[in-house]
């Protein structure tokens, strides 16, 4: 364990990373380089660059990506209309490649050997983080506390860091929450605790981000979302920064109960694992975005996207963001999206996102064909026979073969 | 025109296949057979009866296949999760193959040489239909008036009805629906008006079996559904049969304003359309069936689902039910559904459809693995790193080679 | 048939499109262009253009092709490995979109309305032809003569040639090759005649391009292909355009008894139909081009590029060359051919391709953690252990439940 | 080390597995009983016994699977025409189930509590014997010894095998081949030597099974193979159990220079290898099953067959059969081949498997639909026009709107 010298830890400022940052001090004899990032999860980041001064770090990373991760993770995400079993949005998912990336370029800088994580051994975010420290530096080497040492309990921790003077704040720390938390502009989510039972029905009182359908305003909203390529660039005609566009969906959406989910999901490790999330602006996308390309994309290629998208959402749960196959289907995705042009019209109301306008110039809806009344000749209904009976051909020949 | 002899034509009772009976009739100088289908439309079928008498049918088939319906057409489709275009839960679809069944079939008892139907020439229900119809019974003349016949205004078809002594209610029919609609258990649809208009929000009497969300109920409604292989056998408990069950789930998300869809669409034909839909029942057993298979299903098992889930969705849109593929597609997916057993608590409020709760004794959670206190030893953390290290391995390959 | 004007036709100076000539003047009272392409079927085109002068064509289109087809038609093709049901290598297919795109261009230059065709009403060919053309001019009329006229049989067609004068050689026309044949650069095809019976054997003679394996030579022929961005730009060192490469290609291999295929495959109009093919060049090109992708591409952007393949290749057979959904996989496709460089040693003999030998710059093959022998610690086999617990975790639970 | 009490080893009675038999006695201090398959290998087995009852192995299993391993494994995976990586037929991957099946079996029947084998911790071996070996007895113990030992070059096992009077046949060590190599019915495989450099061309004298090309007879063989739901159960009529079809196709193919393959392939472990295999009835066998299938499937059954067969390839590969998603894969490939039935004529000659006649009591080709001479009204050309416009329609549209 000699072999380290300088690391550059993943940092948030809480107990859990400060008695990290210390046991590395320890365990290794190396520098410790802290990164703390800002990624709209909705705290202060200064007490984490105090935290870690008080602890004698000498160089302390601390950045504001709200811009960068809403711009070149979330919104090209959305592009494909990403969702994970069904359900899941991917609100952790995507933010874990940012920082990975992050890690690796400080380390670069500051001449680190290594990197650090806070991610247990049993999730999916310790194979996301690692694999793209992996893919972008090879040589890194990857130090995950909590597959090595044996601080496994909170007892334990907290005798480790009243032993090492870890200056924490132990009254806040008391009233801990029950469950474990991430958060980002895209969600919050939440595990443990009496989710671990997955017949329980999480408690109100667990919901940070929005109110529940129950407590929202009884009069609709309506919102005007104009899209260019696939990503939104207005709200109600105001032309905003991608993380200003989702700071604003997340106010609307939570405000009108939005985008509360409650799944058990299946992680890349092998496990299920019941997980909460609030992701009022990331729901609201999803159903505009889909509107937006119902009249601006071909059928076949939609239908080609939806193919594969589900094997584009799993490379992005299981950490393969910046690998060549997500980039192959990336550029595939983003090549769709030039069409993607528009506005879309949308009610928020007590939990409800419904679309309920959307046009474009790239618009390929045709009135004149597809009306019921007299159409002048636009489309002969007699081209449907030959379609059909030839569609039909080899279910005849196969039907008059006895099949 | 003259070779055919007799026809099944599928027949409402109303103006449009009233008039279809007599220009049959008419134009072929052949026999009409009529048959009558309840699917759960929740229309009377008996002055169906009546019409065809007045009309001098001899033939008269009047059936309730609500049963027959859900259980072997919609249940199934339900155990893929089956979604067209991310929404669209396909409830016109999949009546169809049943109808075109049973028209093959009273073809084959009455001696008749033709069937017929309503359908236009630019819609997907003809394809249906008639792929249908060849697949089951090859030699078979279909019969589309819409894609023959000049009657292609309103007021042809009164003047035809007219000079024909067709016994419609002509005040009725004076107040015609602005919109195309169709109905079954599944679900009511509504095309034309001023949905021809996407960026046109659909007016609130349009809707039919559903309230607004915000004239739901203000206490939420919770129930437990009981899944047997993949289908829902009891709600709160008590046993009851397919379309019993989807009847009863329209009733409970119709009255909590559940189940309002609005789309544009792809049609096989070639064109877009734009779509209103009530999907109450189906709406609830979505997001129920994906709750129970999230804790039964394998992950590898329910991640192929996924992929082949939109070929299926298209298989069903397109018409192509009767299909080799759509029944070998259906014997892997009925194969996966042994084991999605148990018990799924929802929550309705307002449009909101809540999964609370998921038991079942073919659970694969395992809350000892995936716990965050001490599992015990049940899961070694160690073996993190090698999975991360060889799943990550032709990475560090490429970037240790410049990529 | 008034409204047509002018008309582009595809025309290979021979009996058939000689007699559409006649015919669509004789019948639409228009205007006929005629377009003559060479694209390597191995046939002089002045000819073509001696006889449409003698028939009074006044602007005759007579092009060298050969360059653009191989370079932008076969070869992103071949970069894609694309094979149809597993055998075909989409000869006929690929020349089709290029003709198209050619009558469409040419229609625009002389401000035809109307483009035709000699292909029949129950091949591929037609679609391949229609619906490049009507992607490429949406209100262009096409005129398919085998659909629309009465000539179905051989005699009523020398009748009608010499009841309009049409200047074919008969004695010619008489010693007609019992098979239906169409070449290109990249194969010829035979249909018809004893094909018609997929048990019986092609005869020999029927064969053009090659030699049969038994009368190959018995000295094997070595030979090294040079790839740059998954093309081959060099045959043995020597730099070589796209057409040069496949013409010497075709020598090599019809030289060595290469490139013979015998299938039935399915029309996408419905039916089956036998084909045989000799596809000299492409059978080289197709094994090459996965054994220079061997080394240089990463596993997953392999296997990703193998399961869109079946797609991409029905795409291109169905004739959907000029849909953005073929476009969009093309996209896709080319971009993961940027490392594929490097030189693959290539072994002919008597039918057989064998690959010898490959090298690039761009390898990511690894002798050092390859090897059997002792590797320095460059791979750390204690790393499989985990690997292999955590990728069974999930069969260890289903197990333990008693699955 | 010390829980372990009896441990089942996969045996050869070689030098490694000798001394691994004898290092997991010393290391382990556990009973061993050895199992020892005969799969086809070519090798006797009785040496295998009398070696492991020279060493005191009390509980010896010495086995005939040839008839399984091809009924139950081989043919199942031929049925879907299954390639990985578009070249390997997949002889190693197959053959690893059922030796993992056994394995657990025994420990079962001998109250065995770990398996262990002799695979390297960079190969595909280990991961396919232990998923099986976890997915069939969950807690059992796998012991892996080149993974653990220190043994990692020939001199230290060599100086082992002495120390520990090992009763190998010193001087056949003292020639092993330069390759490491695989065999049973369906091939045999070559690794490692010169093989290590992807350029170098294989020496002739390195292939055992199969004369090359060159050397084979200068007469072709033409056999006839009847297949009954996609498996061939007689050879020129005679009938044959599952592995005796095998091993006389192996007979053909060998002694026409049939089944030579040389590639560099992705293992699962992260890293490209070059293997050469021999596999002279499965080549054979790939081809005459596609041939089988083009006359009996229908388009859309074989299209789906396609798009699912890289999945299905990559899971045997990785060692996933033993697991619930190739089992539903499974079930949907075998649904396909009831109709599978009928007759392949083929023709061997100097390493080419040619297809010259393919007959079916259930063949869906359809001469009369087919032909170019006149059909009698079979086929209506003029459908063909309706579904080319159909088919286009959205490509009009598109290019009405300037795309």
């Amino acid at each position: 364990m000699s072999n380290v010298k300088k690391v550059v830890l993943a940092y948030s400022g809480g107990l859990d990373t400060s008695i990290i940052l210390r046991w590395l001090e320890d365990t290794y004899g190396c520098e410790v380089v802290t990164f703390t990032a800002d990624l709209g999860q909705g705290e202060e980041l200064e007490p984490a660059r105090a935290k870690a001064q008080a602890m004698g770090v000498k160089e302390i990373y601390i950045e504001d990506l709200r811009e960068e991760f809403v711009r070149d993770y979330v919104f090209p995400m959305f592009r494909a209309n990403t969702i994970y079993e069904g359900e899941y949005l991917l609100g952790t998912s995507i933010a874990r490649p940012l920082i990975a990336k992050r890690l690796i370029e400080i380390a670069n800088e500051t001449g680190a050997d290594a990197i650090s994580h806070g991610a247990t051994g049993k999730g999916n975010d310790q194979v996301r983080f690692e694999l793209g420290a992996y893919a972008l530096k090879p040589g890194v080497k990857v130090i995950a506390p909590w597959r090595e040492w044996d601080l496994l309990s909170r007892e334990k921790l907290m005798t480790y860091a009243e032993e090492h003077n870890i200056p924490v704040d132990f009254k806040k720390a008391g009233k801990k929450s029950p469950y474990s938390m991430d958060a980002n502009l895209l969600h919050i989510s939440y595990e443990g605790g009496i989710l671990e039972d997955p017949w329980a029905e999480p408690e109100e009182d667990m919901w940070r981000w929005s109110v529940s359908p129950e407590n929202a305003p009884n009069e609709p909203t309506y919102i005007e979302l104009t899209y260019e390529k696939g990503d939104i660039v207005a709200i109600d005609g105001e032309s905003l920064k991608a993380h200003e566009v989702l700071a604003k969906l997340n106010k609307l959406g939570g405000d009108n109960g939005i985008g509360r989910l409650d799944i058990v999901e299946n992680r890349y490790v092998g496990m299920k694992s019941r997980g909460a999330y609030e992701t009022p602006g990331g729901t609201i996308m999803m159903r505009a975005h889909r509107a937006i390309e119902s009249i601006t994309l071909d059928r076949e290629v939609a239908h080609l996207k939806d193919s594969v998208m589900p094997k584009y959402a799993e490379l992005i749960y299981n950490g393969y963001w910046w690998s060549p196959e997500r980039q192959m289907l990336q550029t595939m995705i983003d090549e769709s999206q030039s069409v993607v042009n528009g506005v879309v019209r949308v009610k928020l109301y007590k939990g409800n996102v419904t679309v309920v306008g959307r046009k474009s110039d790239d618009s390929l809806f045709d009135e004149k064909i597809a009306t019921f009344e007299d159409d002048a000749g636009a489309y002969d209904q007699k081209d449907a026979e030959g379609f059909i009976k030839l569609n039909a051909l080899r279910l005849r020949i196969a039907a008059q073969k006895g099949r």
